[in-house]
């Protein structure tokens, strides 16, 4: 292939993509525009501009140079979205600490990042303490007061935050580097194993950002973003970089809005007098704030919220519509970006049925430009789009992680083939929406069709008397798989299995479900109990090894 | 500066990023989605990426490769975006031929670009009949019939371009390769020298199609761009890729409406019966669709449109506005993208008063995302941003022209000092708003101050019996320079010099100009004519010369 690359002329500037240059339109065009942190204090984004310089160089004058790994511990701050620009455009990778993580988890990650500067909040001052002894490569500590009494201590601090950064000059000279180089990392908790560090270069979160920004606001009405919203995060900014979305609110000059640590009754008020109109969140803090008592006669209308982290139920989905709040569907992962798709409606998908327009707004969405969305068989071939065959999806994008760190086999698994392979099976429908029916490990595959075991779930437990049921695969020499169910009676009642069958069965005549998908008379067990795991999801893998 | 580089895992998908990319969710989202050749033909976006596909294979077999140069001669047309994707994805390089030019201009650039084949509407070939004789490197020569009978012609045909498309395979591999490979070229012209080569990578059609499409969808209301909008470019898809917008149209799914040959009554038709909602061109094209007899009736309203290439009059968009049409100016040169900034307005540019709302509209424009958009003095110095002080626009963004072909001093002066120079001299409002004020060749500094000739020529012309006038600057060995004013009075009507310079001196005091501005008595000549170029602006190079 003869070469027909572009040659610069020499004085030429090939502008790499670095995160600082999000900042450019900000500080020039919306320079008064207001950023603040619990509606207690505020500055502008020229201050802002001028404090990430001030941040650079008092993390400078503590040692962190290009490549420091520079580890934060906060709530959702100004200090962190200082953090997000600042810690990367001098070249350092920001962590974002899981501080829900247990302990030794945390400790395990602070090592593996080789973090050596720690910027901690009071709140998880004793938790660092508790971990110290175990820390390899950290050497200095800033803590943030956030205007609080710092715990008693024995960690040794460099400085408190603020009079740090209040100190130093903000004339900082941010260089051009390699757009690939190391800009954010953080670590992805799996049901097994040590946390696995994931880590995006600058490049990808610009990329991510454009990407994920123009879907958002290229929507024609409801389910939009646009540069007169007013943003605040109530998804933790150290969890996926706050799924990307500060970036955007920072290129496009909006207001934004740091909530601290999350309070539904302060989420709400800020809200109201901020006058927020987008955020995002997962599903359990959406139930807490239209149940908070203190919101129950607040106007929550004209508030977009992308749903994430896990799937929106149509219930609740419906009871945020009811509110008033513009609430759809995103899909991402750590590994991801984070967001491959978003539920945003279309004209064409435009009802009056609020059940279907429920439905869509709850789908795993549609792929967001750039990223090559697939949903595929175990060949790699597309499924077809029939809202009924599942598959994988894979995906190939400008902002995917290149892999897990220190973790050559993991990575190289998640890559195969040359697709990052999510191991979430879909479906997907004429219109290009998908919609996720299961983890792939819990997929049974039998006579050489993938049977949705959370989808048998569902259809057992419209059994009268049925209280919950777990379905995994069991080998069989014929089929390969076969389902298995486990069922749980309602107290007092006794259900056979002929029933489940006989309702099974019916549904595969209107074709709810396959033949296939229907658990043979001997593999259909009553129990007491159903094992579940630390967060309450069933434990299939337990299921499956009791079931070998 | 240690590596801090991002390796990836072997199997790991990099994503270079490709012009096919733009194609990605056209084709999974809006398949059925319409684009139209001048409301005759009609196909999908399937039907397209299938054409694309043939295209590559077509040329394939007329021994185009990775490399080859590609000349097209069209009107705006399918053929002509069939031309965007598919040169560009097979590697070749689309040259995009400015059938406006000389003949001899013409042959210039096919032999500079060293075009091998050439799609030639039959339209243009008498034209390229003409100059075949100096032609070098053309080897192959595409007809596009369009329908009409091809004029009789001594040159030889490799076939029609329906026919061989028709004829060929849908299923062309579509490779990866490095994202700097050229995509696209075409020549520029100035006012003297033979016409200069831009060309741009896959990477920077990526990049301005995403930072352009921000821009536009971001707006709150008016002067946005969303995903149910119906595109026709009334800009030539020869000229700097129209602008770019026929990337962003596909990318974002948008029904396309392609006009052929520019002929006001067909785009008013068109507009009316493709409900068309967003377009961009040239103040004359805008002039003549106001003034078209047949369109005088014609319900405009909600039409967007970009004015670009050369300023829009406070007048025209006036008219504009008056039938409706969201009008607004747009910024950029072939050597930028070109969309560098964009006059939207946002809510605090609210007005009632449609003067104020005309000047806002009339401006230069806001700098798009990622563009690093300076006004600079001489030293490099960001001007004030006063409304007042002028200076050049300077820029960087990861789609500028990294030189002209084969051009290496005109490319070094282009970059000096790691920034493009557009030779635009502008002053910045507080707002952000630029406003271009001149070209540099034609601003005179004088006393270490930028005076604008069209600002001084404007300010004579409110003298009583001024017809017209041309300002330039002489050298002066006090002052550096000092202006010279060439003036010609109204027929049977005398001014003298004092009178000129009464009312010059007057606006000193009220401050709409600097005294430097004002013209000595003996540099205020009254003159019977001021020559002008072909195009009909004043030569002032000319001027020049004789003043000295």
């Amino acid at each position: 292939m003869p070469d027909n690359t572009i040659v610069a002329t020499p004085s030429a500037y090939t502008y790499p993509l670095l995160v600082k240059q999000l900042l450019l339109n900000s500080v020039s065009l919306h320079g008064d525009q207001e950023i603040t942190y619990r509606g207690e204090m505020r500055y502008t984004f020229r201050e802002f501009r001028q404090r990430v310089g001030k941040l650079a160089s008092a993390l400078t004058a503590l040692g962190v140079r290009h490549g420091t790994t520079v580890a934060v511990m906060d709530w959702d701050s100004h200090r962190y979205l200082e953090s997000y620009f600042g810690i990367p455009m001098m070249g350092a990778t920001m962590f974002t600490v899981n501080v829900r993580l247990s302990p030794q988890q945390i400790a395990y990650t602070l090592n593996d990042a080789e973090a050596e500067v720690v910027l901690v909040h009071a709140d998880f001052v004793p938790l660092l303490e508790q971990l110290k002894p175990e820390l390899k490569t950290v050497r200095q500590i800033v803590v943030m007061a956030d205007g609080q009494a710092v715990p008693a201590t024995s960690l040794s601090f460099a400085g408190e935050y603020e009079a740090l950064v209040g100190s130093a000059s903000a004339d900082f000279e941010f260089r051009d580097f390699d757009e690939n180089t190391k800009a954010a990392t953080f670590y992805t908790t799996g049901t097994t194993g040590d946390p696995k560090g994931v880590c995006y270069s600058h490049r990808q979160i610009v990329m991510h950002t454009l990407g994920t920004a123009l879907s958002l606001t290229s929507q024609p009405e409801g389910q939009r973003l646009h540069r007169e919203d007013v943003y605040m995060p109530i998804t933790p900014m150290f969890h996926v970089l706050a799924w990307g979305v500060p970036y955007i609110a920072v290129l496009l000059g909006l207001r934004t809005v740091l909530p601290g640590r999350y309070v539904p009754d302060v989420l709400l008020k800020l809200k109201r007098e901020e006058k927020v109109t987008f955020s995002h969140c997962v599903p359990t803090i959406l139930q807490m704030l239209l149940q908070a008592p203190s919101g129950a006669d607040q106007d929550l209308s004209g508030w977009k919220i992308i749903i994430g982290g896990s799937a929106l139920s149509p219930a609740l989905c419906r009871a945020a519509v009811e509110r008033g709040i513009d609430v759809f569907a995103g899909y991402g992962m750590s590994e991801t970006g984070p967001v491959v798709a978003l539920a945003q409606l279309s004209a064409v998908d435009a009802t009056s049925d609020l059940d279907e327009e429920v439905h869509l707004r709850c789908l795993t969405g549609r792929p967001v430009p750039l990223v090559d969305f697939r949903v595929v068989d175990a060949d790699m071939n597309d499924v077809p789009r029939d809202g009924k065959t599942q598959g994988e999806i894979v995906l190939r994008a400008p902002f995917l992680t290149q892999g897990y760190f220190k973790k050559p086999e993991a990575s190289e698994e998640l890559w195969a083939g040359g697709y990052l392979h999510t191991q979430d099976v879909a479906v997907v429908r004429p219109d290009g929406f998908v919609q996720i029916v299961d983890r792939i490990k819990d997929v049974i595959k039998t006579g050489g069709e993938w049977v949705s075991s959370i989808e048998v779930e569902g259809l057992i437990g419209e059994v009268p008397g049925v209280q919950e049921s777990a379905v995994v695969g069991v080998r069989d020499e014929k089929w390969g798989e076969r389902p298995m169910a486990y069922v749980v009676c309602k107290p007092g009642v006794t259900v056979d299995v002929e029933t489940i069958r006989h309702h099974l069965l019916g549904l595969v005549e209107s074709k709810r479900i396959s033949k296939y998908a229907v658990p043979d008379a001997e593999r259909i067990v009553f129990v007491a109990e159903i094992p579940k795991t630390s967060v309450g999801k069933i434990n299939k893998k337990l299921l499956r090894e009791r079931t070998a």
